[in-house]
């Protein structure tokens, strides 16, 4: 099987909204009047981001799911997106169930495959998405012109709130690593979540008006609340208590709470990684637009914080009593 | 210097067009009105596409020029480029010289980086380009809604043109292999056509409303013409005599000329690969318009054969005598 064979054979389809796809030097896509093009780009690497003997299936299903993540992060709708794949060799057993992997997702949010670029080499997977927003004029001096949800314009006084359950993928990357016990009932739900996250696309719409700033959750929720701050130019004050029981209890099993130690269970939920869900910020005049936002969309929120003047993160306990923040984030070059 | 330090420190600049740039979750960009968006996208592979001791300023550069190529292909002019890149290590040794090369040629086409990934892995470069072409009704019925110039819309009769010089990239890679003997200078000459390519953006700006279907030729003439021909569904008759003169003579030295046989001269020019030169297709009618094009944008363009209505590719020499075309386009998984 040639390139171009491989090409025809799983990854070329009739396109419906884009004006070109597939086939050409450049695909073309036009968007709606009044509406802007949110473009995002994920790489994975094999041993890096996934084990080499993952699901292909699943692989085709995440490495979507982490783009359209970033869709949902600044309320974008999903339109289309072009896949770029290095390959060790041109394998069907490996290719066709990680193209139905990638159809499905795709086909679930209508969102089409366009172009991109086949080669041999490391397996490596690079996804750019495109989505739609709305135009829209600067919500404040100083933001960009647009109704897409931003990083930067959280505000003093604003709620913080998170999507979902956090701390799953964590406990499935260490019990597949065989470093924590886990029970094979919990295995299979938490390693589904590892595997095949749920990109929180209806929320993210949903909160278009609502939200004052988002962020998709990949590095671990502080690391990733801590990029609002700093483009906000705010801190915030967050209640681990609420986190970890109301975030944690949903999917952690008894029996893996049972074995992890309390500090192990924090650093999971708050810091575990690969968890993308959202975490966005609202005014307080606004809870009951998020929880019609959650409803809306069946997703999930937790109030989990607020948005404070000075700069940097308190984390509390249930008392208000400081809790040590020793919860790194995810960096692909930290030494 | 960890991921978001290095990100910061090469790959953040303001943006001057794009709504949003690096830093949030999405970029958001917004053509003009009346323009719709030109997408492309290509991967560079490390061992595959490029010695992994190629100077990393060329790198850059190539990286981006392939992309641009493509852009130069449809018409389009380019806007803005996301990159995704995996690396072995945070090297400032490397990546210094590699942002320079690739900020130089980024700003020579007004193209913005706004967005991307970094990841650590086995060095593989991604890069997808965003330009903008004018929003128009199909050509004729069955083809795309659009201005871009498209590889399916050449006609029987059409003359069939190719710009600049081709076989320099193949002369380079193989001189660099050890396989065929090259003096300094030339190889200076032609190492620089396999680094550090021009993307024909001028060209291909000027083409659009002129040429009936283009594309960048990237694998080889003949491969990237038999695109043309298979998705416009005519067939061609190639001058190969032309092609080598004046295509071969301009840039292959006469000492590269005595040592290649004359299969090898042909093969490099006809079937290369790596030349990001532009074969297009035009009515011979608008051959003053071609020329016009041509020189607006400082960039030689040759007539080399025509598009017949019976499908395949028919090489002639000089005196009409058929050429056996035993020259594969390249591929990546060809056994």
């Amino acid at each position: 099987m040639g390139e171009f064979e491989l090409i025809q054979r799983y990854f070329t389809r009739p396109t419906r909204h884009a004006v070109l796809g597939v086939g050409d030097d450049c695909a073309v896509l036009q968007c709606a009047p009044g509406m802007q093009m949110a473009i995002s780009c994920d790489m994975l690497v094999s041993g890096r981001h996934f084990f080499a003997d993952t699901d292909p299936h699943c692989l085709g299903h995440k490495a979507l799911a982490v783009n359209l993540s970033d869709l949902a992060a600044c309320g974008a709708r999903p339109l289309a997106f072009t896949l770029a794949l290095a390959l060790p060799d041109a394998n069907p057993a490996w290719l066709a169930p990680f193209a139905d992997g990638l159809w499905a997702l795709a086909d679930a949010h209508g969102c089409e495959l366009i172009g991109g670029d086949t080669t041999q080499g490391p397996l490596n997977i690079c996804i750019t998405v495109f989505g739609e927003v709305p135009v829209g004029p600067a919500q404040r001096p100083g933001l960009a012109a647009t109704r897409a949800i931003l990083r930067s314009a959280a505000q003093s006084g604003d709620d913080i709130y998170v999507s979902g359950t956090l701390g799953d993928a964590r406990l499935a990357l260490e019990a597949l690593r065989g470093r924590v016990p886990c029970d094979d009932a919990t295995l299979v739900s938490v390693r589904q979540r590892l595997e095949q996250p749920t990109p929180r696309v209806a929320l993210g719409l949903a909160l278009r008006g609502v939200a004052s700033a988002c962020a998709d959750i990949s590095d671990g929720l502080l690391g990733d609340l801590g990029h609002i701050l700093e483009r906000s130019n705010v801190g915030a004050r967050l209640d681990t208590s609420i986190a970890t029981e109301k975030l944690a209890s949903a999917t952690l099993s008894a029996a893996a709470q049972t074995v992890l130690t309390p500090q192990q269970l924090l650093a999971y939920v708050l810091a575990g990684g690969d968890d993308y869900e959202l975490v966005f910020t609202a005014a307080p005049a606004l809870r009951s637009a998020v929880a019609q936002a959650g409803s809306l969309s069946g997703t999930p929120v937790t109030r989990i914080g607020q948005i404070e003047q000075a700069p940097g993160l308190r984390l509390v306990d249930a008392t208000g009593k400081p809790v040590a923040n020793r919860f790194a984030s995810f960096d692909h070059f930290a030494a």
